[in-house]
């Protein structure tokens, strides 16, 4: 039953992903009026330098003019894949307000100013759907927002960075020392020219804060989210967790406790029969537990062309589907909560710490004693002697809060046995 | 902005599924006003015996009596959670008629007739949703209909039952043998006291009927769906498995190639570092292979009174929203093609064959002759002397058509030097 109805829309970007949710939507042309009632036509396509010749975009669309879209009543879809704030911002409020429904795969924007983005939508009873902002390709934010409303979720955990997974697996399954495996993943084009947003975890934290927001019906932004990277990660440290019957991720962590919320990004070690931890190379995952559900885990690609294209135009059919039912706006921000994010000192985590020690009889106590006297409980020791003199020491501790395990390193510092702290990685 | 509005809902049902969800919308109770902009009130539950004490429920609510709940026109969503064809069937359509929703786990249901039912919602326009029906707590159908509808899907391939995939997972892991396996799994509740439906792969053959219908938008029926089971997989079997760097599943599949669907169940060899091999004990997922997302997969728990109560409860959510919006029908069965599923015969599988032959000169090219003869490629050979006259061969094919494989193995029953063909597997 196809109708003739053409739903029309506007891109706003056409880098990488733009390129592709215009070639995907080109390529179903044909099905979209099964799927969602009406066929859609791209009228305008926003660009820097219209003279830039786009492979497969019809140059005609191209325009470097925003008002030209945003004063045109005939444009109901506003899809904004240019990323960065602005000025992604204002051009989402305006389309907001001009009262077409936007759909954008921005999380820097998504991770700062998504509630008042959302309550624009609201407003104007339009939708603002942003599956592509988070984990690429892989369904999450509308299971999240839908499927899994029945449960009150404890726990998001996931490998949300691509490049540092990719980084973390060729560490691990080829004893590459980290410079090495980044300049691998530069080759590869999985980290940019200047990788410090991807290794450092700012990238994951974005994604932390939309996914704590939208599991915990509560605003986190990305400046709630302590994020630390990759790069201290050795060699060492990739055989020890070997030894532990571990792997060692960079987790993106977003928890509910005694209605506080935690929000984090960091390296850790995970136990090798954890789901996460066979993830590997450039896939990403979330693991999500709910009090019903129990775990769930989303599995596939989070970044690149087509899979981010992928989320895109499933979000634009939603929106088509919903301006055929007249229900646009159906989904919203969902942040009925006010929940205080937890400062990260107050975080509890089992922590790994590789040190090396003079080698003689009471240096072992001397250090378990300092650790207890700041309340650090040690679960697990390994010591192996380097030289005849010096050894190296590995504790892995139970949960302490970050405070106590920072004062305590500072004064392990000083205890006169102690000669290097050489690594400190959080225990999942 | 809690509203006071009251949604009513009957509970068909009240067994293990049915006492979970009434226990988790009643755990969710304060949420729901904000997460659906109503509140939610049970106000039937039809049981067999209403006489029976149900633990947390309220025996007022309890009746025997369908047609009080078909003509109680403020009742607005049925929730049927009874399982089997009839009166499931019957009562699900004499609802939708009378213009409720309904929301069903229904498997047996769906994969037989799930068409019918969703023509008769949208005639109408109401929601039926089965979220629960597939990999229980899992997201499925919905990221398939929506979040991925801008793919277009080849492969839908599923651990979609947890009692085999607990079965194997103790063969494999723990050594153990298929009847204590069994044993074990029955002692646990994860198999009925009569396992047919699951270790002959019926129960993931419904499962697998609704998958590729809902993927592949052609309707696919439980008759369609060639089904085998674990029972023959022996411990030998599992020894070549492990050697082979893989390990078997009982996997549900849906393929689409050349126009033409198939879908079958059946154990299968699969790689090591496949992501469905880390799917262990009585966990379930479902991989999905589409032209602009690549891969993704879904893990979770596929059973289970709470994680199917959290499918439910989902779902009744969204048909609340789409009763707050007027927009009740919006995603409804999605079947706009009619492609043909492929006859069995003509599926084409990599093959594991493991025999025991007479140990002389000249058998291998006797065989490797025979399977040539019917077009069957041989892609790994495996001998072992077992006796000074007898060895075992394990050959592992390419690719070929099943009535092909067929035809080899009767042929080389009939080939002297063969003494046994002890046991035929396919290979993913």
């Amino acid at each position: 039953m196809k109708t003739q109805k053409t739903i029309r829309a506007a891109l706003l970007g056409c880098g990488t992903v733009g390129g592709g949710v215009y070639k995907l939507l080109d390529r179903r042309k044909e099905e979209l009026a099964d799927k969602a009632g009406a066929s859609l036509e791209i009228s305008a396509v926003l660009v820097h330098n219209v003279n830039k010749k786009r492979e497969g975009v019809d140059p005609s669309l191209l325009t470097d003019d925003f008002e030209r879209i945003a004063n045109d009543p005939s444009i109901d879809i506003v899809i904004e894949v240019m990323g960065g704030i602005e000025p992604a911002r204002t051009m989402i409020l305006r389309s907001l307000r001009a009262g077409k429904n936007v759909v954008t795969a921005n999380k820097d924007l998504i991770a700062v100013h998504g509630s008042k983005l959302l309550s624009a939508a609201r407003e104007n009873k339009v939708d603002l759907l942003f599956e592509a902002a988070v984990a690429g390709g892989i369904p999450i934010i509308r299971p999240l927002k839908q499927c899994l409303a029945g449960n009150e979720l404890s726990d998001v955990v996931g490998i949300v960075n691509g490049t540092t997974n990719y980084i973390l697996t060729k560490m691990f399954e080829e004893n590459m020392d980290f410079d090495a495996a980044l300049e691998k993943a530069k080759e590869l084009g999985y980290a940019e020219a200047d990788p410090t947003a991807d290794i450092e975890g700012l990238d994951a934290g974005r994604k932390v804060a939309i996914l704590a927001s939208t599991a915990f019906h509560s605003p986190v932004v990305f400046d709630d989210v302590y994020t630390e990277g990759i790069t201290k990660i050795s060699s060492s440290d990739i055989k020890y967790a070997k030894e532990f019957d571990c792997v060692i991720k960079l987790l993106g962590i977003a928890r509910e406790r005694q209605e506080q919320i935690e929000a984090y990004v960091c390296p850790m070690l995970l136990p090798a029969d954890h789901p996460l931890a066979t993830v590997r190379g450039s896939f990403n995952a979330v693991f999500v537990h709910g009090d019903a559900v129990d775990d769930v885990m989303f599995y596939g690609r989070g970044a690149g062309e087509f899979p981010t294209a992928s989320a895109v135009v499933g979000d634009v059919i939603d929106v088509m589907r919903n301006m055929e039912y007249g229900c646009t706006g159906r989904i919203g921000c969902g942040c009925y909560r006010s929940v205080p994010v937890k400062q990260f000192r107050d975080v509890k985590n089992k922590f790994f710490i590789r040190m090396q020690v003079i080698n003689r009889p009471g240096v072992l106590a001397a250090i378990a004693g300092e650790l207890g006297r700041h309340k650090v409980s040690i679960s697990k020791v390994v010591q192996k002697v380097i030289t005849k003199g010096s050894a190296e020491l590995v504790i892995v501790t139970e949960d302490v809060k970050e405070y106590h395990m920072s004062e305590a390193l500072e004064d392990l510092k000083e205890l006169e046995p102690v000669q290097e702290i050489s690594s400190v990685i959080r225990s999942y």
